[in-house]
């Protein structure tokens, strides 16, 4: 019996809608909202593939659907999105004391908290990889065929998700991910708090070393902008080049020339980002 | 000698350069903040037609950048995009009373004040078609070919501009425009507070009045969703339809079924209507 859905609002886009949800997660023990694109060929009875947009620092599920540019080429190849929060919301869960903008509410890390007070709430990992698919399934004419892309902390959580699940996704890419968390500060301030401070825990959570360890290879495409504030300090795409390059990982890495972080880097590439999506969802 | 500029952000985009100036307002009395978008083709050389966007209630600069995905368009036709703030702002720029959103800061309309304590600031009609395209034509290699739409109360500002100066703009269109603000809430607060009670006054900037007087004919695109919750009340596009009919001037209005007021609804043809400036800026 799939749970329920509250829809909370509703707009026609490209032929399509797009669509907010309001639920309550039983992984994250409080209530969520998630946006949906819906491509006009969902009204066509046809199960469609599932593109998971994954965001990043203090986003929430509205960014990428306002910002992106996303929804004409998911009308044109037929591809559902989804857009989950980016970390658990509500009253009840805990966010860092100081209110920092890099861990706590808005930045879930798309991982498991092992550590208290995090651990109750803050299951992004299992709520995107099992029951956000569970439900979508259960609710939209979306077929089993599930990719998965995100930006920075967002790119991080794609990455480890497709790595983490052989078999769950059929495609996989990110926009400049938090490549080496492990060793970078956003990454190392969450994993300290969510993970504890033993770091062979950490290597679960990273992209850089989950890559040499990969049964299975999608092939991934990532694009950096090389004017990126936080290239060399927090993203390190160099790292996981290394890394793919070591355990020949089919890793198409493209550094675009004067291109930053925001949206407008985003948007000037989704269109190539949901055709190797398509082009592997439809395979 | 051209007035300065102070650039305030520069972020690649498509190829192009979406940009933040500020500078002062002599028109105005205020500094102001304008975004500019400035295609691949503007590092070639050539002196390229200019689309001037004016946003709606609320809106700033930002709002048409950020959501209405218009600069992949922009970028294969070579079109700079000028996007100015919806009112003067700053200090001492005199607000709503009440701090309505739908009169004074963020809600200029785009005419010239004539009552106090509005008309020192709230001469956004001058400064949308005469200042801010002097200031545009002489740092950016924007030529003298000049389109103008925007959304709501900036289509209504489209229109008023376009209608009120033959030969200043070779093209116009509009989102979801308020067509006939002598006859609906929103147009009769503006105009009685910026322009006084007496409404022969309030005809000079009407469209649905201007379009029936023309001595100019320009093909116009409007489009409209018809599930847009200010249709009745504050849009009225049938009356600007009726008069252009009268009048037979070459008004395209398109109700697009589904659609709502939002830039869901601007992003799903703006590619229509950067096409219709295109063809009429590059006869």
């Amino acid at each position: 019996m799939p749970m329920s859905l509250e829809n909370i609002s509703c707009q026609k886009s490209f032929g399509g809608w797009h669509k907010r949800y309001k639920h309550r997660s039983e992984v994250l023990g409080c209530d969520m909202v998630f946006a949906v694109y819906l491509p006009p060929q969902a009204e066509q009875g046809a199960k469609l593939p599932v593109v998971y947009w994954l965001s990043g620092l203090t986003c929430t599920d509205e960014n990428f659907m306002h910002k992106a540019g996303a929804m004409k080429m998911a009308a044109e190849l037929g591809l559902i999105i989804v857009a989950p929060d980016t970390s658990p919301r509500g009253e009840g869960v805990p966010d860092d004391p100081q209110g920092a903008w890099d861990f706590g509410l808005g930045a879930g890390f798309y991982l498991n908290a092992t550590q208290q007070p995090w651990a109750q709430h803050y299951q992004m990992h299992d709520y995107v990889v099992q029951e956000l698919p569970a439900l979508v399934e259960a609710h939209f004419p979306a077929s089993q065929k599930r990719g998965i892309s995100g930006h920075s902390m967002g790119g991080h959580g794609a990455l480890v998700c497709a790595l983490r699940n052989p078999g769950r996704y059929q495609s996989v890419s990110a926009f400049a991910p938090i490549s080496n968390p492990m060793d970078c500060p956003w990454g190392q301030k969450a994993f300290s708090h969510y993970l504890g401070e033993e770091r062979a825990r950490w290597r679960e959570w990273d992209a850089s070393v989950l890559i040499g360890e990969a049964s299975e290879r999608l092939p991934l495409l990532v694009d950096q902008g090389d004017r990126d504030d936080f290239l060399a300090v927090q993203l390190k795409p160099e790292v996981l080049q290394q890394a793919a390059r070591l355990a020949d990982y089919p890793l198409t890495l493209r550094l675009q020339p004067g291109y930053d972080h925001s949206y407008f880097f985003i948007a000037s590439f989704i269109d190539d980002h949901l055709r190797h999506h398509a082009s592997a969802l439809s395979a």
